[in-house]
């Protein structure tokens, strides 16, 4: 397998490359193509993939004269977002084959910037918790994370630059810790969300799964009409919080933190220590009640027509949801509420906060996606999150730290993984796919 | 024309009706049809409807040997959301005929209770300011408002029973306010917005166009999970806020709300006035930022690729959008936040706020859908609203008041406005569009 295929290379390395007039946008996709066809049959990262329409999109670029910032950039959607020209199948037999008018605004904003849409990948059943069949890139007995799956495998093993996600609980920082990428989840709201499929719509968020802090810049630049970043003139001010969970995390994930937070000290950040109010601790039961509500809803055409396709783990949740009264379900809303009121004087004059992003590795098993609490109550507070893979655990396989900022701080946030990056990442090489073949 | 078409009847009626065996839901829907070939002609507030297909809904219905709480009512739903048994065309050319896999969650939650959906009602292109080809049903010659126009001007004709409307500025009360209808816009993310198209997603929400509250109460109950309403034990504790646009209403919207305001006092209502804090003048520049750089977003596959089947209208808005700068866009949101954080202490012990819904009767002519100012900066605070068809203008048209509760507190909202419908509304009767034939 060679290694300087066109297919590793960087979404900035690409757009630039292809400015430059150093390769073309067909040859990305052929490389990738190669090395979908290499790999897939084993990680399963696609749910839909037509080479040819790949290849049609990047000769149409090859043959235009302007470049847009993503151009030749291949971008893996997934499959719950929709784009005109491919199917949007949810991770269901219910939508086999669905075909949508249009493209979701975030396909649409990234065409237009000069991407190649290259494919869907596999999302879990409609973005939830019932695992699909990727298996991780980097030990095919453990599970990818999700519900993100498809997209941070496929970035994960050099089939992609780029993946889209969406996180309502943890579905893109957990599936790019455990398969070793750069997981962004942005404000909510930042990036429009037209065209996805809702899980729970007051935490919902479309995300990018990506090899570098720089190209999670790039290509949410895009989606949200930020400028790109500058870099920071001086190190951030970080505040280390080992959360309320922090008993649950594995040794190697707390040593993750702990030794982050010392070499990112040594290096000139100013470091100080949060605790989370205790009011905090209503974020957990906050999801058991929000949740389930609002899939019940999103889910509703579904459970009318559909019932029986629908796996029985997404059954429960649905019932479980029709039952709550919606005065729980207000209260839950007032109470994750008065936490986001509550961050700006918790995270004080920080930048960003340093906290743990999983409970450790990818765990054996495909039955499971993983442990979702240390990704989850981030989303629930509507702040921006990152995760970088910065360290292994003791079988070898990636823990991402995880890098938050307030709400709308996502240039702070940004520009902070990016100094954090230098001095974790960018030394150390990745933890990539195949230095562990299977 | 009959008077005692069971068009006639309120949802709630109907509902009870079918539920008693009075009639059937084949009846209502032949009354309903009956009416919409007799004008709609004229009004012109539907953009599909198949009169088998609507026939058949009803038919499988009364097979049933149980009702559910909407039990044969009809509804009229607004071509921007998602329907898999109709088209959804976005009151816009690029759409025509344009069918979708799903029914949207709202739609499928009023099904599953029994629902008709009678058809799908005119809205302006893409839920936006550009009128499309609705009439005022109380005068042809003027504008029924927008967007929500084709479901505000059918329930005020008695073609159907209830319509859905969404609101980003005043899509649903100013409509409901020009036709005579009560249009209710609830807590913001209150009804899941799955498949329908966003305008500006940081303020869209589903509402409903009905002739009663009782039917406000009975649609979104079934929609929201909420609870039926228990009538208030008392009178509301009501504020007046004249708000910082009074000047801007003409003299039959101000005088709408200080007789409403005299005759609540009278009936027993502790009222006081409330003044918005000065910083609420930052709502009017923030809508003018926010809403086009969302509307760019949410229609860049139409831009991508039709964009010469835009109107010119929403051309310019979408080329203002892009040109936004992000920076802007996040003071902005910023900006109106903190004014959604204001509105506890702004409302204090009031159970609701009581202010103008428009600047007046419906104004002659269809080139515009009216002023939407009234209505937009509740919009923007993401609280519920209701407006009520209490008064009438000069030329002996509809004047709604408007009626606003803090975030969640729908049940209180709802409850009040039947506290106020009963003393301001039933017993004048209503303003209905056949008095005034055309």
């Amino acid at each position: 397998m060679s290694n300087t295929g066109l297919n590793r290379l960087s979404a900035c390395e690409i757009a630039d490359g292809i400015a430059h007039r150093k390769f073309s946008a067909e040859e990305v996709v052929r490389d990738c193509l190669e090395r979908i066809d290499a790999r897939d049959r084993q990680v399963k990262a696609w749910a839909y993939l037509d080479p040819d329409l790949a290849l049609k999109q990047a000769r149409a670029l090859d043959g235009k004269n302007e470049n847009g910032p993503l151009a030749g950039v291949p971008i893996g959607v997934k499959d719950v977002i929709d784009t005109f020209d491919m199917p949007t199948d949810m991770g269901s037999p219910i939508y086999r084959g669905n075909r949508t008018f249009a493209d979701a605004p975030s396909v649409a904003l990234a065409r237009r910037a000069g991407a190649v849409i290259l494919g869907k990948t596999v999302t879990c059943e409609f973005a939830g918790l019932t695992p699909n069949l990727t298996r991780n890139p980097h030990d095919p007995e453990r599970t990818p994370g999700g519900s993100s799956s498809g997209s941070a495998a496929a970035v994960a093993d050099f089939m992609t630059a780029a993946g889209y996600g969406t996180q309502t609980g943890g579905s893109v920082l957990r599936p790019a810790s455990f398969c070793g990428v750069v997981g962004y989840k942005p404000s909510y709201n930042l990036i429009s969300r037209g065209g996805m499929k809702f899980a729970a719509e007051s935490r919902d968020t479309i995300g990018v799964l990506v090899r570098t802090v720089e190209d999670a810049d790039l290509l949410s630049s895009v989606l949200t009409g930020r400028p790109r970043l500058r870099a920071r003139s001086g190190a951030p001010k970080i505040a280390l919080c080992r959360t309320h969970l922090w008993e649950a995390a594995l040794p190697e994930s707390k040593q993750a933190i702990e030794e982050a937070a010392q070499r990112l000290r040594l290096a000139g950040a100013s470091f100080r220590e949060i605790h989370l109010p205790g009011s905090f601790s209503a974020l957990q039961e906050a999801r058991t009640v929000i949740n389930p509500y609002e899939r019940a809803r999103a889910l509703a055409h579904e459970w009318n027509t559909n019932r029986t396709a629908i796996s029985a783990g997404l059954t429960a949740q649905i019932e479980q949801g029709l039952s709550i009264p919606f005065d729980r379900y207000i209260q839950s809303l007032q109470r994750v509420k008065q936490c986001r009121d509550e961050i700006p004087a918790v995270f004080g004059d920080a930048d960003v906060v340093l906290a743990p992003c999983v409970t450790g590795e990818a765990p054996l098993g495909l039955q499971s996606t993983g442990d979702t609490r240390f990704q989850e109550f981030w989303t629930a507070l509507h702040v921006p999150a990152i995760t970088l893979p910065s360290h292994k655990g003791p079988n070898g396989l990636p823990i991402g730290i995880q890098l938050v900022a307030r709400i709308y701080d996502d240039e702070n946030l940004l520009a902070s993984a990016q100094w954090v990056w230098q001095r974790l990442v960018a030394q150390k090489g990745f933890l990539h796919a195949d230095q562990q073949q299977f």
